[in-house]
């Protein structure tokens, strides 16, 4: 795959070692997350709100109800900041300035398109189940529930990842310390599933419920 | 203790049933989490920015290199929309439209404040690591790492949590359909620690590091 060109705003100032611009990797990290955080600016002032994500293809698309301001925002053609983040360990130094986290995290600059086709809306809806919970299988979708709701998709152009994966970084003098440093691996697990109360009787907990796993297999 | 008052852009729009204002409450999920997503404008453009937080009474801080330019913009006054989110499961419905997830969100519009005095960053070194790796023993901070980090202070006065805990909400008709519906919890999970390649000999895990988990006990 190509990598995506640093812009400006995409190019890493700091710690320039940690910026990625592969798009398999930056894929990659997309696609682990079960949600993003979307920044618009409404008269100059920052909103930050939490929603599902998913990657088709080169572009990433949210969704919800057509009433949520967000959404009306940014389909108006706010810019938007799209960021993902998966804290993969607490990094345990001997300092203060030893702690750390190592984690993967993706920002996008993009505008919204809204996505109109009411094939490609319900190919959506398909799209969000398979990639929240793989093999759930529901009834389709009606038409006035593709209609109350607002698909955006934005492209993948204007990206670039982060990545901290080195875990302690102590300078010598430190090491030197009797202190313990190491790395605490953390990870999104699954519980056992719960049946809604209201289950019809004979229904059974499916396996891609009882198995279920992110990343996804 | 005490309510916190909604403003016209805290106030929740659309399910206001999800909205919540009470200071426990908003609390208890900043201290559950590990990062916060901030948000600042730039130029009407919006930046998002993965970074850690804790809280201490009623402000949160952030903290990160001199050179780090969201600290550098939000130092200078710029508005912060500081969102915090921990997903609780995946809810599992009988349409597309009835898929969710329960979750826990707080936002927290505010301007910085920078903490200049030494020994109050020396506390807050100390509180970071408490916050993230309760019991874990480091040498004292020097004073050139002090001076090299900026500590942004935040209050807790125009903020809100938004909670959805109520997993499967399907209508009558869709309840009769024979499809499975149902939640799984997930949740943040710390594996087995791993020691610093350059451990000094003799040093043992520690406990704390054994039994790591989020929440904190």
């Amino acid at each position: 795959m190509s990598e995506i060109q640093p812009t400006e705003r995409t190019k890493i100032r700091r710690r320039p070692e940690r910026g990625v611009f592969d798009r398999a990797a930056v894929y990659a990290i997309i696609d682990e997350a079960l949600v993003a955080h979307v920044g618009v600016s409404v008269n100059d002032e920052p909103r930050v709100i939490p929603t599902a994500i998913i990657r088709v293809g080169d572009h990433v698309y949210i969704h919800g109800s057509q009433s949520n301001q967000l959404l009306s925002t940014l389909a108006g053609g706010a810019p938007a900041c799209i960021t993902i983040t998966l804290v993969d360990s607490i990094v345990a130094g001997r300092s203060g300035f030893g702690m750390s986290m190592d984690y993967r995290s993706v920002v996008i600059f993009a505008k919204a398109e809204v996505v109109e086709d009411m094939a490609e809306k319900e190919r959506l809806v398909a799209a969000f189940i398979e990639d929240i919970l793989p093999g759930h299988v529901v009834r389709p979708p009606k038409a006035k529930e593709l209609n109350a709701t607002v698909f955006l998709r934005f492209p993948i152009e204007e990206a670039s990842a982060k990545i901290r994966d080195k875990g302690v970084v102590d300078p010598a003098d430190d090491i030197a310390l009797d202190l313990w440093a190491g790395v605490i691996p953390l990870r999104m697990t699954a519980g056992a599933p719960r049946n809604c109360k209201d289950l019809r009787p004979g229904i059974e907990t499916p396996d891609y419920a009882k198995t279920y796993a992110r990343p996804r297999g």
